[in-house]
């Protein structure tokens, strides 16, 4: 591939890659709370099953992701990406206190995906509407996305 | 990326936007299921192993996906991506029935991702024809998945 | 797409298909067990839990290679592609082994993955000193990281 495409995408493979540091960090916390205490214990269970949580959103996340930054706009998504593998952070770091009571739900996310998947949905209505009746508002859908990720940050 | 790019993807992009919608329709049931019944109870973990089961193949389905619409030709992947979403639907409402003789085997959409696969293979088969040997049947290749890809549709 | 964009990714693809292969084989092995046997067997638990293990790194897998093939180079990930799933079979066969005290790790293939990462990383790098310097090392890395593979192979 030469520098145009790498121009489009280089945000995305550095989330990705942040992604799968954190992904190591999850396996490796696993691994070790796996040998230092009895594989029935609560707490391995409990550490496994936020790992199997996040990794059954992985997928989604990563396609959610990329076909924002490739459809719409690089910037927000690749900035999104940042702002849920913070609160994937923060839940699985929920699951390794001590009590129970203090575990955090199922889901997690929900609005940076939901975020994600607007953006998708909007360049690909926009790509239709420039496609068949040559209007193409993608600068002001542009502007309008980067004026709303900050959003995302609001606890 | 400019229009060209998306021209080539946005079906594609459409049918992953639908699975993903698909799998937070998934995360809602197997939630709501862990908050109204106790989580040791049988449907709950009935649901939570199709949900573990159709999260499995995820990964899978996509790559297979993209690389046969990116390889060969769009519009049958996407055409066969509704497909597998259809009989992913399918098997999950088969989970949350009451008997638990009613539920389906542990694979299922074989037939699609075997179709998607194949279109992969063709793909890749007639580019390194067409680099080498200088023959390319890119066209008639095309023409004859489309004309196959309703074949899914028989039961 | 056109023949310019296969040519950068053919062997990605490749290596997909051939991992998705991996995959459709593992499913079966675990059907067949399961059919065979009790499903509270340990012989299927063990199966069961490999398959979970290979299938939780296989989207991490997939895009460290895709970043890695697209970012810098594509022989070199494609070969680290290979290697990783020769390493993952013969985890999977581990696991399929009589005894349980045979049973191989939780991680597996880390070498693999940090090989793909950090060709990841360096192309990341290296598009930015290009994009913000005016210095364009790609060659000199291509021929390093082409070097370096083989070393892949070292037990």
């Amino acid at each position: 591939m030469d520098v145009d495409v790498m121009e489009h995408i280089f945000l995305l493979v550095l989330v990705t890659l942040l992604s799968v540091l954190q992904n190591a960090f999850f396996a490796l916390k696993v691994e070790k709370e796996c040998k230092t205490s009895n594989t029935k214990s609560a707490a391995f269970e409990r550490l496994s099953c936020a790992k199997g949580n996040c990794m059954d959103t992985y997928a989604t996340f990563l396609a959610v992701m990329w076909c924002a930054g490739i459809g719409l706009s690089q910037v927000p998504a690749a900035f999104a990406g940042v702002v849920y593998l913070w609160v994937r952070h923060q839940y699985f770091i929920g699951y390794m206190g001590q009590t129970s009571q203090s575990t955090p739900g199922f889901l997690f996310g929900k609005r940076v995906l939901l975020f994600l998947f607007l953006m998708c949905f909007v360049g690909i209505m926009n790509f239709l509407l420039a496609q068949y009746c040559g209007s193409d508002y993608k600068e002001y859908i542009q502007t309008i996305t980067k004026a709303a990720s900050p959003l995302l940050l609001l606890p």
